[in-house]
């Protein structure tokens, strides 16, 4: 195995790609050698102008095709857990990040190194911080900085899918609502005022609620309201003076921010509502024509995504995304983490013949 | 002012005498100067039978009386802050445990030496560790060693009252009631099953709850059955699995421990109870003779005692019980507790009174 510091070679196979980039260890907030090792293969190659910002590079052909689509994925890991450097076993890379999302990142940066001219320009975008703080996520810093690196018809996340189309991705609201009432010694709970108790008609609402199902460019997306946290008491003789119930809405793409918030103020009408926590969804957009050709070439059927992801960063900026990669989302983030080198090579292969 | 190693003169006015033992520091667990000092100034009297287990001291007349009632007040003190030693300003003697409880203590103690020819036989206890987990609980200790030591018709418990009587006590049951679900992430709810949202069957119970009043000897008790506690949840985008509610019962002293065990388990049919606490009531038992007495020598309009205290030892003995003392039971365990020299003195007065 060569060691780090050997320039990456973009033309190995994407499985041995993918264990090239394990070895390099990028725990989020650490991925500058990374960066530094995909700027420079980047720059290698004549076809693309590569721009950075901080540890973000984007690469792009300028070919004046008539439609431009992203291919995006993050450089960084979580914490290594004793599974760096990769092991292959038959046909299974394991180690920290191999299906998220280093194996995606291989299959980008070998269609950025072996496809000069593609059906569409392309957009790379490498970016550093997806596993942390929102605030510090590489792909939400470049729509500040330069969305025009951004702008695209289409942009596919190669987060990990187990190479199925996952389009968009549903948004999600948090608020706490605090209960109040009057502490008393609950041996004279007459003199107080319960605020637990204050809480059943609010979760009667929750319990009652029936989430809505919608179907979004052929993908049908399920909607969910939820007490995700509650807590109350002072102490086991004193009636309480507040109760606080988390509240998590994950909302179908097709309501807006504003109308999703509408929607859970309406369901607890009379009550208090904080937000916490604001993020909008992301359309699948699957009737536009690049979609259509993409989920064509991949074949299979595509899903809705549901937990929120970094399509929603482009879904903002008017760019329809999708999520698609060979890795196993059941495995990120775990010790045991690995890829099957069959499924990099099948995810190359379908977005080859999809751009070529 | 004396210094705690000269023995205790029982012929001072009860506010000098309260404030020689509050000068006694004697904090749950280190009692045994002060009981050394009960003991002994209880000796030099000859109409007394002075009996001692560990640091709990009791002293009885045998005189053949009809009656017996007992008198009984805790020798211990919450942790002393900067409130020791004790200091007089004008009707207000200011420290640690002047009204919780060394002033019932001095009355106690006045009574003990200065009546030797009392209408009713008494008895006097004075114990340890009141103020701290009920296992250590002196008074406890005393009815599992030497329950014929406490044998008798009627007991004043001298505990802060603020000179009313105050008759028997509430009982108490606690319970956890733990509400089980199916974790998920939250933008997948329907795979999983809100532990929390099961609680608002549970609330609406406590919510819609209607605690009884009964009057009982002419005092009316108030139950109330409450919430203290909530907790569930696992993470903002986590269906929670598990939501634990806290319940704690207060219940009328016309009630055994049994039934009122069963009135909780009948108000959550469905719901499996883990009891945490059973503490039973007493009977305020101002029906009998000596306790009719005893109110028409203090005066006022007796009340129910609410909260739990030790009465409930002596009513579980079957000797009915009242709390009635000088101090002011809002201040006890404060840092500015202090008590008035005339309620001690008034105290004295009408129990002297009584047992004359």
């Amino acid at each position: 195995m060569s060691s780090p510091d050997t320039p990456l070679d973009l033309t190995i196979d994407g499985g041995a790609l993918t264990a090239r980039l394990v070895d390099f260890p990028s725990v989020s907030g650490n991925e500058k050698a990374l960066a530094d090792a995909v700027e420079n293969a980047l720059r290698a190659y004549p076809h693309l102008t590569v721009d950075r910002h901080g540890n973000n590079i984007v690469a792009r052909t300028q070919l004046g095709r008539a439609e431009r689509v992203v291919l995006a994925g993050h450089l960084d890991t979580v914490p290594i857990a004793g599974n760096v450097p990769s092991r292959v076993d038959g046909d299974l890379l394991w180690g920290c990040g191999t299906s998220d999302m280093k194996s995606g990142v291989a299959v980008q940066l070998r269609l950025a190194a072996t496809l000069p001219e593609p059906n569409r320009d392309l957009t790379f975008v490498f970016y550093d911080c997806e596993e942390v703080e929102a605030f510090r996520n590489g792909l939400g810093v470049l729509v500040q900085a330069h969305p025009e690196w951004l702008a695209a018809d289409f942009a596919v996340l190669m987060e990990p899918s187990g190479g199925v189309v996952e389009g968009g991705c549903q948004g999600s609201l948090r608020c706490d609502i605090v209960l109040r009432g009057t502490r008393a010694h609950s041996a004279r709970s007459w003199l107080g005022d319960n605020a637990i108790h204050k809480a059943a008609e609010l979760l009667r609402r929750l319990s009652v609620y029936e989430p809505r199902r919608v179907v979004i460019d052929g993908l049908e997306y399920r909607e969910g309201m939820n007490a995700t946290r509650i807590e109350g008491g002072v102490a086991g003789n004193v009636i309480p003076d507040e109760c606080r119930v988390h509240v998590n809405f994950r909302y179908a793409p097709d309501r807006t921010v504003e109308e999703a918030e509408a929607h859970l103020r309406s369901v607890f009408e009379g009550y208090d509502l904080d937000l916490v926590d604001v993020s909008p969804g992301a359309l699948p957009g699957l009737s536009q024509p690049a979609a259509r050709d993409f989920v064509a070439a991949i074949g299979g059927e595509p899903r809705a995504k549901f937990g929120w992801t970094d399509v929603a960063r482009f879904s903002a900026l008017g760019v329809p995304a999708v999520n698609y990669g060979p890795g196993d989302p059941n495995l990120a983030h775990k010790v045991d983490e690995h890829v099957s080198l069959t499924a990099i090579a099948e995810a190359e292969e379908r977005l080859r013949a999809w751009l070529s």
